[in-house]
């Protein structure tokens, strides 16, 4: 217990620092870092850690360079980057654009057009551009979110190239959208972010800890306890809920931070108070990278350097306050009162309007920038590997790094980063209570599902109220199992928005590895099942009664494993389909088509035996035969039952209008030609006769069970492919 | 064709203005106006208006008042708005919030809280405050948006409560949601608004005028043949797409024009040049009432009158130029270079979130108002119908309105204003070419249609390939028709996203009139009718033949009629959903599972005489049944032809599995007991026999048709009313 209070007095820390009060100067290297605090504070695990006995001063002292510490310089050169625009066959005329050059096949647009520059830590740079300028498109090639053959120039990080890993460990990318699970408070989002991206080693006090001064250094203090909310749920604000989405990203403290358009939908206060969070975050050893919409007076002065983007090109490179001086020298003057921002970017925009377009422009700047740039040092002195390992002893979390070892060389810790924070177990238990928790807070969700399969299973029970056994009873007994085992796959249909809403959350996730995919489809599907069994048990239970069904308990048991297995591969072929269908409308209209031809194929409309040999494989991949087959099967599969008896024998004929006494006298002759004897209480069809007339014939029970428990499985295994091939999130 | 050319010549009226280039200084009224315009080149029937005698600069004389026509002043006294905020039965926590005051029954939020002000003509007032403050709810109370008994405190038209007829007619609201129909051009789109809204005295070649003319004022002129696009289609930019939504509802030129957040989402540069075509149209005579998000520095220039609302309370009221003045005697002064809208939200954000709150901003900005506001005359001494009658001797359009009688005491015309500027049939005709234009520009809307329909329809005949007559043939014909006729119905639910697209559209425009409900409901049941010709014709030709159904050319043409009802249905069901439902994915289940019942109560699964009393009413009701029921009688209607004969009475017995010689002998014993003879070649039974044991009794095939087609008309009725219910368009 002392550990932790002993870890809540640093709480003035860098890395947990409430609030970093002097947001204009920048935080000194003096002050005792995250990794002091941990050696401090450590619990056992941490303790064994090798090099027990180096001094951290002293690595502070290696590291700190005279002019303080600027280890990180990211450097982008002569960016350039082009897409093909497909023509499409319209009827409409395609306005003309200047940027897309005819070429012989096809029209290629320059969206990058030879940018340079370069960013570092401790500032924020702004990329501004009226929209199409090719702003988010510069933020994509510099997060190595674009195709490595598509761009040309390079991006290097202290000189080197950034390997995919490496990227993903130090860096983090905060996109448009707030994607969040909607039920669940910020704290908790928060502190099932740190579970996800803190190394493991950390302690759960220690994550919340983290979580905490996160909360406080967002301003989200007020919010913690609320739920992020939807339109369904009042929950916080917009600018709330973006400062929450920041904080997911930063939680594990990445060294280059990626933001689009962070402030876009909120007020100016909102807007503010986020770019002063990001400002706090790049002082605390951060490069911070955005594309910026229309930055007030107040916001621009949280700006180190700007970027202005028009059609691909720079316009302007360089500190706020060089803005005036750089159109005074233009010929174009900033007027008093006016925003800067503002009117560069009008000013561009009428350049691009005019003849010369932004030529005159683009060319002065080139000038200005070789004229006036006050001369830095491009480089640092210190290779990645160096400034990242002691930007980690300076406080610096780095998702999941260890020290594995000392180095004799250099006697400095080397620091391994494994691809992911947790191991697949840990994954898997806290997805899995992420997910429950969220659900348990929408008991409308799962209300609603159990209220269709009940309303669905009273309305098929009094419809099919106590079925008799005869012939007819038979084949209302088969459109009844058609029926049912084809609303189980409906009633799966109803979740595809919640799993499609997961999915996002999902890839923005996976995206720079906060899990591994294959927990989440073992999650998935573990969450899944208690929902499952108590929809089927409802289902099963209002119906087997009601319609007089045969077998007795066992016979129940196993009709409601049936529902469960065909609830559970509807499930999942759903789930499979949230993966690949890019929204809900296209999602639901394909499940209910394709539900459509499996109940056709099935065996219920046509048996198998007569239908046309070119279809069989249909009928052997409809996943509603199994379900099926295994109800008929259990249904029909007491040896003494009796479905047509005596002078039953004549129902599905025309001489089922002939007089009972006529029928019995037929009867009677009958026997005497077929010379068997057959009364009016002779069994002439036992449920095998009907099994055998239905084409129910390749398949036990239990193996129509299984085939359909594997087709779930089957699906699921898709599932996960989906997400490996889908979540790629890179452009091409 | 003179008179055309005469109106171009006149195309620096104010009216038609292409650019009203002095945007600071007040528009005389000396030029003339449209309505002189109207009276020198109106065609004929505009010669036959009554009092062509009088001389119309004579009414221009009679009311420009001394100090330039102000003719309209809107007085807004007291305002006050609460809600009863329902609690929830939820787990999390209710945020604690100042406004909502906890009663004995509920909740109760108090949204406007005695709001004061007016508005004049020519000027732009403006609404400001932090998301739920209440700014959209005032511009609803002003706009006459909110139920009559709950909003406290009263609106006034130059002393006069408006009628809600009166409102609609010379006001526009404009939604933040730029709903427009994708696919055509903005000149079409403004074109169409033009038909539907201004007089139908104008003639077409004035309206295109008008059109043009607004083209310019909106300054969209590089656009105007574009099409407005979506996700799909590229279209114009938001800021275009903005303007043009201001455009349609500014068509009539309005009186009053309310705006909610006109700049959401667009960049600075695209919400500068909205401003701006509002300042243009304010100084046309009209007076524009909006939100305001977050106005630049070169925006709030723009701006007449400021209100800024928090929490439901004015905390500042008057000119921009007032503000510096304010916040000094407040004793917050305004630093230098600080945007003044930003620093007054900010410091109103930071009022609420003190211990006092707003309550010293609201008690000074009463006394400084009471102190420093420059007495203003309320009332402009004309009543609003003198000044109506001014505005459109002016040149204002107000929608519809015609000259009809000259009252003999006044001696200024009078002017009528119907509730619609058009006739049914001139709607009607307006209204199906819209639709028509704006479908076939996305041929590939119905394609996915047709294709749907022809791939269920080739699956179908492919798999029931040319059934034949036996006793097994005889169920796979009812299972086809079973799944055949529940297919056209699922088709139709595919349309369901566009229906409910248009809902939008359609609820932006009747809400201001600009067309019947009726006609709409009709036009949309037209537009419609081709392509069901096609999806049934398409679906007959691929199943009729290649199943082999019966009835020669003329069984196919019965079968087609039937299809034809049935999509007819459905798409009437699927409509009258769209009217009724919120979403697509609600709409879309809720169709599904409908469907499903209809099918399971068609007499399909289970024939009519063994449905258990309780539900036969739903068989009565199920959609599905008469087309279903329609398809067998035609199939089964041909006297002369045979589904059981000789030895296929045993086919649907145990005695199927007997050698054949035996069921030859059996027959002839049986022939004997029954005193008939019974060959193989004996038909006993015939179609009538099976429609007879299918239930199939009570309505003839054409009565079957025929209640399919009502039907449709009943769910189109339904969606009339279903109209008229749901777009009210008012807050409660």
């Amino acid at each position: 217990m002392s550990r932790v209070v002993a870890a809540d007095d640093n709480m003035s820390l860098p890395f947990f620092s409430p609030e970093l009060s002097h947001v204009s100067s920048c935080s000194g290297a003096s002050s005792p870092t995250f990794a002091q605090l941990l050696k401090n504070v450590g619990d056992t695990r941490n303790m064994e850690t090798p090099a027990p006995g180096r001094d951290q001063h002293h690595v502070d002292m290696d590291l700190a360079s005279p002019d303080r510490s600027v280890p990180f310089v990211l450097s982008f050169n002569d960016l350039t980057y082009s897409v093909k625009v497909r023509r499409k066959f319209t009827w409409r005329r395609v306005p003309s654009d200047p940027i897309i050059g005819a070429s012989s096949e096809g029209m290629t647009k320059t969206l990058l057009n030879g940018i340079s520059g370069e960013a570092r830590d401790g500032e924020i740079l702004a990329v501004l551009g009226a929209s199409g300028s090719g702003k988010s498109t510069l933020i994509d090639a510099l997060a190595n979110r674009i195709a490595k053959g598509s761009l040309k120039g390079n991006v290097t990080l202290n000189g080197e190239v950034l390997n995919s890993k490496m990227q993903k460990a130090i860096s983090a990318y905060v996109m448009q959208d707030d994607l969040l699970f909607p039920m669940l408070t910020v704290e908790e989002t928060l502190m099932f972010a740190a579970e996800f991206r803190l190394p493991r080693s950390l302690s759960k006090s220690k994550k919340n800890l983290r979580v905490q001064a996160l909360i406080e250094q967002l301003g989200i203090r007020n919010a913690a306890k609320t739920i992020i909310g939807d339109e369904g749920h009042r929950g916080i604000s917009g600018g709330e809920r973006r400062r929450v989405s920041i904080g997911i990203d930063i939680i594990h403290d990445p060294i280059l931070l990626f933001l689009d358009e962070p402030t876009s939908g909120l007020d100016s206060t909102s807007a503010l108070s986020v770019i002063k969070v990001l400002k706090r975050i790049a002082q605390s050893g951060s490069m911070v990278i955005m594309t910026l919409h229309q930055p007030s007076y107040r916001l621009l002065r949280l700006l180190d350097r700007l970027l202005f983007l028009s059609r691909g090109q720079t316009v302007f490179s360089g500190s706020p306050a060089m803005l005036p001086r750089f159109f005074t020298e233009f010929g174009h003057p900033i007027p008093e009162h006016e925003n800067r921002t503002e009117f560069a970017l009008d000013l561009i925009r009428e350049l691009e309007g005019s003849a010369g377009g932004t030529r005159s422009l683009v060319e002065f700047n080139k000038g200005f920038r070789q004229r006036k740039t006050e001369p830095r040092t491009s480089q640092t002195g210190l290779s990645l590997k160096e400034a990242i390992s002691a930007s980690i002893s300076k406080g610096k979390l780095v998702s999941g790094a260890t020290t594995t070892t000392t180095t004799t060389t250099t006697n400095t810790p080397v620091y391994t980063i494994p691809t992911f924070a947790n191991p697949f177990w840990v994954e898997l238990a806290v997805l899995a209570k992420r997910s429950m928790t969220n659900y348990r807070r929408q008991p409308e969700l799962f209300g609603i599902r159990l209220g269709a399969v009940l309303v669905t299973g009273f309305i098929l029970a009094t419809m099919f109220w106590q079925l008799d056994s005869s012939p007819k009873g038979v084949q209302e007994r088969l459109g009844f199992f058609a029926f049912a085992m084809s609303t189980t796959f409906y009633t799966c249909a109803d979740a595809l928005p919640v799993f499609l809403q997961e999915r996002f959350i999902f890839m923005r996730e996976t995206a720079y590895n906060a899990y591994r995919r294959s927990s989440y489809v073992l999650s998935h599907s573990l969450v899944a099942l208690p929902s499952l069994v108590i929809l089927s048990l409802a289902f099963a239970a209002t119906t087997f009664w009601g319609v007089g069904l045969d077998g007795g308990l066992m016979g129940f048991l196993f009709y409601f494993l049936v529902i469960l297995a065909a609830f559970w591969a509807g499930s999942s072929f759903v789930t499979f389909l949230s993966g690949v269908v890019p929204h809900v409308m296209l999602g639901y209209t394909i499940v209910v088509a394709i539900l459509a031809y499996f109940l056709l194929f099935s065996g219920f409309f046509i048996n198998r035996d007569r239908i046309p040999s070119y279809w069989i494989w249909f009928h052997y991949i409809s996943l509603v035969k199994y379900p099926y087959e295994a109800v008929l099967i259990n249904e029909f599969s007491d040896p003494t039952k009796c479905f047509v008896k005596g002078v039953q024998i004549f129902d599905n004929t025309p001489l089922v209008a002939v007089p009972q006494g006529m029928k019995v006298r037929l009867l009677a002759t009958m026997s005497k030609s077929l010379g068997m004897r057959i009364t009016s209480s002779t069994c002439l069809t036992t449920g095998y006769d009907i099994l055998q007339q239905q084409g129910v014939t390749d398949l036990s029970k239990w193996n129509c069970l299984w085939v359909t428990v594997a087709w779930g499985f089957f699906f699921r295994i898709l599932f996960y492919f989906s997400l490996l091939l889908g979540s790629k999130n890179k452009r091409r």
